[in-house]
């Protein structure tokens, strides 16, 4: 059994981890923090877990971290930074949930993220953690940054138009997209009150979102050159789901549905709708799964993809869990046997 | 035109006073303060009001509140009563949207609200706004304890079971009522956020909510005695609305329908809906209006008494208006000219 | 394995019973009929199974259905009826999810249900299946009745205090019930529409329910009288869920704490929460279970039991797994290896 | 006082001119017909109208139709197109707010709604009625085709970019936009269940919408050349408000900010709100009015405009009394004195 421990468990990517990992069969679930909470059992605060879930919460102390085989971070931005070269020194494997590991650019990081980062040395050494991206670098990596819940559904999404070469490298891309608002955390926060984001939509972030640099530094990595993206999200009036509608300039000609079925074809995680088909959020609640339909409006040269994922899942602690198969050698889907709830 | 200030105006009860205020012929809005927000314009805060209101916060000064003909209060309870007695004394009228003269009696107040009552000898001069029972006090009074949401549905619902002794003084009713989340206002706090409540419900406030005191005082002061009443609030998964579902036993014999119909014949506000009627919080979207129905299950001997309204205006601030239209000697419906929204 | 059939699959209760049948390891599904959809994928019409139910809808036909080892119904009221003889002749074992097999009085079942009983003779056979109830009449039953869910999530939260004798089998019983609109059902019909029923709460079937007789039998039986039971209803701006707030009086003296907590220690799926709990039905999301947190508020005679389930789940197809599995002598929590999905 | 007649009042639509009708000064409603409801009261169906509609539905006898002076066509596409010549004859002005007059090219029509039109002869009379695009021509309107919801929200976002020629005619131009379910109206269909639509989110009509057409017509009318448009709309898990969020090329350098406040400077029901403004669907519920914001993120290329209007009033009802107003001569305001509902 991997020992695993989870450094912030009170927000809902942890209970969200905690859920999967009380699933996991190879697992032993060591310890979960929370500066906060300490000493509250972790099922009083999230009762879902009654009789799965027997420990409380911990200090964060680092000596205790250390005697778990991997650790997981599912804390504030800027947080594992401090304790992650600690962790890997004393041969502690690490997944951050954060985005403490994600851009490479310690001075985009700083200046996204408004603090210099911590440890810079290990931004290389990181691995971004999207399995069907970089699957043989996360086998062997001792850190890996988790990806953000948009970059997941975006990437997945624009990833066979560039790799193909059908969209040119600097091509303009729209990424339109929607997110439950489970996406904004556990905090309390005005914008984030049912009194304000219930039976409402809006856009936020147009200026620009976090997440942009790390859409573009995926793509751009791939695509060999910057894209030109815009991104824009969009906050709904539901708890998990993300919806990523894609636009891209590609002249007719390719077989689009075709090309998507065979860059997918051995992911256990990402499903290819059949032509014309119109996922919903729903069909992804719950499951580390990613559905994806490409179309072609009345023929014309753009082309629009459509992409769910369940934001805390493969959008973040699903994904994370992957990541941890991966890094210990088993199989990639060991413990998601899960069917999404619907309705 | 009247000169009106609102003292608190951040709220969810502060925004639809200035929605109610900004279509009403005979006011004025002189200010609105807000510690916090001082300077800001409302309209920015709530964009539903730009072209309508086009003043800023201010800070809440004594001596500029004076300078009004009538004040409501849409603070947090305790708030109001270290004001009123100054504003009382200028000769300002005051309405007061939170708890501060709801209770009569400063023990049990302080017992419920947690600190000694500011001005206890205000507590019986101020009359308790529900004009379905205090119209003609209400006309004649300087300061008027709004009620709370609750007790609005849920007095206007046993009304007419106490009232004509159908239902014994001391006999046990049952108040299963259920609100949307705007009842919780608009501050920032963990159980509000729609990642909590959304597409979820729960009871709260089952050992004791404040609303208890509160409606016992006045179905006791009808009855002549205190109810045995049980009160259960429950949190619903949407925005606005209350519904109260009731429950006394009544030996059958009697028109229940002609005594709810008669009882409420010359009221504007409460719609008896006809027999068999399930009344929608919707059906009161955004109106001064409390609709009822009445059954008698199997023609058993447990009544039930259907009550919802908009827990932010008949239940908050419509109340408030209809108050002070009371107060002015204007028509109690003036300002009221509109239709609930629905769907 | 057992050979499992679904008659009627194109409804809630039947994407739920494929999605928990699909995760248990003893089931091999052999079939799964729709009259309207025959030839259709599953899959196709509920994504979330994609990749793990792969067989198309098919007629309805008995000679197949006969070649199954047990067969759930999830079919509309008065369906089940005209099969099942000619099924439990052939061996077949039978679960109905509707209410054919609830009520054991013919009449009362055709005064409810607007039909006469086409297999009167099989009432008395079938085993109503509340396992917390008929265990083990159930482990020897060729046709369980499985429970509606208003009904189980009521006869969960009253059973300690009738069988106790805590409350005297005639005394007035309450319970106002919600549900989220999945308990409606997967038809067209306009009351269903999210444009009806969103942002907004009602009492519903307040003159008389179809589970309030099926109620009153449950209780009854246990008290040897049958209860004065008051049955509301109310339908709630959600998907899932049922929330169950009961009131009996009981003079106070006894630990009801005590006896809740005794009456289900042994089992699985009824979870007694601490003393103050309120649980939320999103911590039974998706999983075979029922919480109940038992109240005496303010110390006074009436208590409040608060009780919930997944309507789909323990409120349906969960419960009808739950009875296959002590049909068939297995462990009764064999294939419920998951947790709620919270938030 | 106008007499006004409603034809097909039973949907959400029909409700909405009720709702508005009732309000204003100059209208008196004669009649409104429902095949399938005559004879119901109108307050039965919609309670909110109770104590304000006080007429039953009637039979959609023609000769009773023309003794309005107005009729509004609330009805299913293809129905008014058969009942209008006959009024016109008798002298009465329409405002049909289905899609019968929307196309003025009776092929396309055909196309994309499936049947032969009725009366191609008036689909060159009928005014399209954008006031904010063809204020003179509806003064002088007998027949005015009220636009479609997101056609109202996408044009009016799009109008200053094209008509001041900084996107060139055949630009690329996306129209990335959501709805609440009250868009699809209140007919029984599985789609529309909460059930389906709660808590998820998707995109529909991907292939080719009914309203991409239209829309296409508007912009190309402007542009002089039809515009190289996608169109994906999106279905919101909410009952009342459309999004959309545009998206084209436009080269730096011109203030756009500048371009949008005088466009629709003199506009009563368009309000440009300021750089960087997020409109929320919430901040125009239940008005009729449409909230623009313009952005360019990141100094790039690409514009985004948001666009928020309440799709059943100035995507549909409001709209068409707005119509109304101009055919009659009054103010183009007249009736309209109401603020948006929020929360």
């Amino acid at each position: 059994m991997l020992k695993v421990g989870i450094v912030g468990g009170t927000g809902y990517t942890g209970v969200e981890l905690l859920r999967l990992l009380a699933l996991h069969p190879e697992v032993e679930l060591g310890m979960i923090t929370s500066r906060s909470e300490a000493g509250t059992r972790v099922s009083e605060m999230f009762p879902n877990l009654r009789g799965r879930v027997d420990i409380a919460f911990t200090e964060p102390a680092p000596e205790a971290l250390k005697s778990n085989d991997l650790v997981f971070f599912a804390t504030p931005n800027g947080t594992a930074m401090r304790l992650v070269p600690e962790l890997l020194e004393a041969g502690v494997k690490v997944v951050d949930l954060a985005a403490d590991f994600r851009l490479r650019d310690p001075l985009l990081w700083e200046q996204w993220y408004g603090l210099p980062h911590a440890c810079p040395e290990l931004l290389q050494e990181a691995v971004y953690g999207l399995p069907e991206l970089h699957r043989e670098r996360i086998r062997e990596a001792r850190l890996v940054a988790n990806p953000g819940c948009y970059p997941t559904a975006v990437s997945l999404g624009f990833l066979p138009l560039i790799e193909s070469g059908l969209v040119a490298p600097g091509a303009p891309l729209i990424a339109s997209c929607a997110s439950g608002v489970s996406g904004a955390g556990r905090k309390a926060a005005v914008p984030a009150l049912m009194g304000e984001c219930g039976e409402s939509f809006k856009a936020y972030g147009v200026a620009g979102h976090r997440h942009l640099p790390e859409i573009r530094q995926v793509l751009g990595g791939v695509a060999g050159a910057e894209p030109d993206l815009t991104f824009v999200p969009h906050l709904l009036p539901m708890v998990r789901g993300i919806h990523a509608t894609l636009y891209a300039r590609c002249p007719p000609g390719s077989d689009l549905q075709a090309l998507y079925e065979q860059r997918y074809a051995q992911e256990a995680f990402v499903d290819v709708m059949p032509a014309g088909a119109l996922p919903e959020t729903r069909s992804v609640r719950g499951v580390n799964q990613c559905r994806l339909a490409v179309h072609r409006p009345q023929g014309g040269d753009t082309v629009v993809v459509l992409s769910v994922i369940d934001n805390l899942v493969k959008g973040a602690a699903g994904q994370a869990v992957q990541n941890m198969n991966l890094m210990c050698g088993w199989a990639e889907d060991l413990g998601f046997d899960s069917v999404a709830l619907l309705p």
